[in-house]
């Protein structure tokens, strides 16, 4: 059973994820989002989705599911880094390791290993896998922020050639995705949500 | 395009799960859990705590963590109904089956039938997937409560008797979680958290 009870106190530890707020509203703007929900959304989105995926690439879909699950469990320790700030990305990594290192090892030996292994990958973004999760990781927020009138943009005044920079990886996934982003991009800054840039 | 735009507005529709209030708590009792959270912790515990399914199971990872994922999406129409809560419990049925049929529908329709026969098998719990997506679903609150100290069960004055009941089909799928769960309804009792039966 000491097993079980080391998997159980994981699973309760991991349970403060839902108190990390992200600065992306919901869709009807009420409030923040938080990473627990976040991270439900893309595994959803993993699964409507999944067939947008480049074909040459073939990603396999529980592996996708099992990374989107887990991608911010560091942020219980790391706190959640704003992506568009650039400052609070440069001690980033360090902050997010020694978070792994506390936060998977809660688990049995076994499965502290596979979880920091999907998360590492994830990190580095260099598998079928990781691209489309980082793509879905994308592409979440903004059609958030959009459906949102813009709010976190405006509240961060971000303009348009920052979001492409940051979205364009959606294209690395699917092309299909980036399209869509696209699309919502240029709504966005027609509609005045995005700066146009100085 | 007009796929993905229909499989986007479901994505989106489904923001609102976020905004759906549950009766338990998160773990340190601050404020009741929401059933986009519920649904992210859930598919956790499923990657975690899959080996202790019961050997003769073997229910498909994957397929426990897709109904997982998409278990409480018809509580954004019909709401959340206390499973102790015999009163609302006689509408639910009806309730969650039309919003079944509104929220599904909103995909592609291959895979609007495909979502509504994972939530479908969840719901009539005949199959091992959907056996061990429930005892996920028992055993998650129940471990919330009782680090909570209690407070759900306080509020409705919930009894031993009932807890036992409710949560014993966790042992049709896994004898070990079902164990552990009997423990922590032994410890909450002790505690003074759940009532004796009268």
């Amino acid at each position: 059973m000491s097993r079980l009870k080391k998997q159980m106190e994981f699973v309760m530890e991991v349970d403060k994820l839902k108190k990390i707020t992200r600065q992306n509203y919901l869709a009807d703007g009420s409030r923040k989002e938080n990473d627990a929900e976040h991270s439900w959304h893309l595994a959803l989105m993993a699964l409507v989705l999944y067939e947008y995926a480049r074909e040459e690439e073939q990603p396999d879909l529980l592996r996708v599911i099992k990374m989107v699950l887990i991608h911010d469990i560091v942020e219980i320790d790391a706190g959640d880094t704003y992506c568009y700030d650039v400052e609070a990305g440069a001690g980033k990594q360090e902050r997010e390791q020694k978070a792994a290192e506390r936060l998977f090892n809660i688990l049995p030996r076994d499965q502290a290993l596979d979880f920091r292994e999907l998360w590492e990958e994830f990190e580095e973004g260099h598998t079928p896998e990781a691209r489309f999760a980082k793509a879905l990781d994308r592409l979440q927020p903004l059609t958030l922020n959009y459906l949102a009138g813009g709010i976190s943009w405006e509240e961060h005044q971000i303009a348009v050639g920052q979001v492409l920079e940051r979205n364009s990886p959606i294209g690395e996934s699917s092309p299909d995705l980036w399209n869509f982003a696209e699309e919502i991009i240029q709504k966005a800054v027609n509609k005045g949500y995005i700066r146009k840039d100085k």
